[in-house]
């Protein structure tokens, strides 16, 4: 697998979170010679948000993940690569308690303080008695640097590791943040899961956290599509370890406490930094895509509009062939089922405005819009000239490469 | 072009139909050496039906076509390749009014009787001018024969002319239905037109031929996808020259007259094989594959489920690797959005059972199933075990070469 033109030109790991703890290892559920296991440790007292597939069909962990959240508290965080359990049935269930028992038991902490991510082929029961043994030493070498090792464990097609970090300011102290991503997400073929966990060590409880977490996410991970194709096991985790209290940071127990401000805006630039990288490492991508729409009569219609031009095969393939074909664009808007008038759109590359009021812009120089289609990130606007809502998608090209790595047999 | 190896072994003229004459010439809109402009001529009293794209964007022939269709009345068809005349604006309007203008003219008809379509490139200005003295021309050559080569003339990307035909009996007489298709419809890239056009000598009056062009085309044109893209051109006009009344067909006024049982028997299996035909022309395809989604709390469910898996990229590329690729079935069906519950889905390729209760068949051959992939035409049919709502749709599968000839420059 070759390294994604689009990869960060370097690639390190991010400053410890205090209170957490990580380790990797060898289960051989499907890879030969690499990690496909990693565990991140929380201390007493860690607090926990998250957010899911909106599939209905969501795999055994997402299931697990979703029972435990109630209760908000996490000690545990177990990922594995090369199975995603999903689709596994009864058979499925009964490996993600096996597996949770197993850690529990090595970590000396209860069961339903563990969260569970699986990502690999659907379909395929989970063999709990891979990890036996494993969790003992995991436990044994968990130390607070190693986010970019785990990262690593938890890859698939992802053709190089993602990570993120941020420190705000929270009262008077310093907290961090830091995360991780993995898999390209909804185009993960047989993958299928992208999964992302988020660690900070400020103070916040559950209830702010799944706030601040369900709005990041929305100009995040909910504004990228590689293929539009929703995974089984979409799963994102936010843990917080509160060990900032320490250096005088306020525990924040409401969602709407102003002291958050500055955490909210170093955690919404963590996660769409950690969501780009996913879309960056889209199966043979080769270019980075923002479409805005605006000028719609909400929010949500310019979300369904970008989301359709984001999505469409037609769009994608012109975008890899570096084509400026704006007539695809057109007819992206007009199959969206929302409202449109024709006679009012206008469509720029870049900062080219190629069509106006329902036609072709007479002045658009083809030069430019070419010199615009070549660089490897492509802005694409859109004005519907209708209302004031306005919306920004982030998706990557279609390519030879992608029809490759997903044709390819899953054996 | 290399023609689709999906394509009929066999493809000749249809019978023709009375009070119907065809002409097809070269306008050199686009192409050259080749017909790009077909007329064809209605003898007086024909009725004509209509269905048109759900586009928010519509091309001016589709707009023109919306407003002639309220009178149920047609004397002319005139189309026209290499051009869609979509998103042109005013200009756009102009040159559709003056097409009709020359077309009626030379015919010594009406222009509001004259329908026409157009496809090709969105976004460039159609010149009426090159349709100058053109029509004078093909009213003097047009003759009864003639539905293929018009079908050639409406080509774009097509790798081959789509034509279908039946005969019914009305009444006591036996009445003929032909009809023509191009473009791979919504997959069609530039062109971004899927046309269709169906001739009848049957007296029947517009009312209830738009009854059953509307019922028809739920499962053929309605029932297929190549990419989920659809076109701002899509159109489908059904002409009765009434022409069968001089063998005594009983003319028909009423959408629900018992007499049009086998007329509309005979309609639907022409609708279906031209559908079918336009599928099996896809950009690249390679397989032809249907979906039947049973077991949906609703018919509607089931189509939107149907859909969804049919229009997966990650599925379409499983198939073009000949992969029985299931877990992205279950991807495909979880992110419909529709009633499922994965503990009861069941899925198969051809007969062979592949899941099961939410979960693999423990006892499926894979040996069996590759053989099934390795067919040009598959059937996957899911259970999703709820309610009673079915509903099949026809697709292709998604290969490089779909990438290559999209990502191709327009020029």
């Amino acid at each position: 697998m070759t390294l994604s033109p689009l990869a960060p030109k370097n690639i390190s790991d991010t400053p410890s979170i205090e209170g957490v703890r990580f380790a990797t290892g060898m289960a051989g559920i499907k890879y030969r010679d690499r990690t496909d296991v990693m565990l991140a440790l929380f201390d007493k007292g860690t607090k926990v948000a998250g957010v899911f597939t909106r599939s209905k069909c969501p795999s055994a962990p997402v299931d697990w993940c979703r029972t435990q959240l109630k209760r908000g508290k996490a000690r545990a965080l177990v990922v594995n690569s090369g199975n995603a359990n999903a689709f596994t049935g009864r058979t499925g269930t009964d490996a993600v308690r096996r597996v949770a028992a197993q850690a529990a038991q090595a970590a000396g902490i209860s069961a339903p303080e563990i969260f569970l991510a699986s990502t690999g082929v659907i379909g395929e029961p989970l063999d709990a008695a891979k990890f036996s043994g494993l969790f003992e030493k995991l436990v044994a070498q968990a130390a607070p640097n190693g986010l970019l090792a785990a990262a690593k464990a938890i890859m698939t097609t992802d053709t190089y590791p993602k990570v993120a970090s941020a420190k705000a300011r929270l009262g008077e102290a310093e907290i961090s943040i830091a995360g991780m991503a993995k898999g390209a997400g909804m185009i993960a073929p047989d993958m299928a899961t992208m999964l992302a966990f988020v660690f900070t060590d400020a103070p916040i409880e559950a209830l702010p956290l799944q706030h601040m977490l369900k709005r990041g996410v929305e100009s995040s991970f909910n504004a990228i599509t590689v293929d539009g194709d929703t995974s089984t096991s979409d799963t994102l985790l936010l843990f917080a370890t509160g060990a900032a209290t320490a250096h005088g940071a306020p525990k924040i127990t409401a969602p709407g406490d102003r002291r958050l401000k500055a955490f909210r805006t170093a955690l919404d630039e963590v996660l769409r930094d950690l969501a780009f990288q996913v879309v960056k490492d889209g199966e043979g991508a080769r270019k980075f895509v923002s479409i805005t729409v605006e000028g719609a009569t909400s929010k949500i219609s310019a979300k369904k509009i970008a989301r359709s031009i984001a999505n469409s095969p037609l769009v994608k393939t012109a975008i890899a062939g570096e084509d400026a074909n704006w007539g695809r664009i057109v007819m992206a808007v007009g199959k969206a089922g929302e409202p449109a008038d024709r006679d009012r759109l206008a469509i720029w590359f870049g900062d080219i405005r190629v069509a106006h009021k329902g036609a072709r812009d007479p002045s658009y120089d083809e030069e430019k819009v070419a010199a615009v289609m070549r660089e490897p990130e492509i802005t694409i606007r859109v004005d519907l000239g209708l209302g004031k809502g306005a919306a920004t998608v982030f998706t990557c090209d279609l390519t030879k490469e992608y029809v490759a790595i997903n044709g390819d047999y899953r054996s």
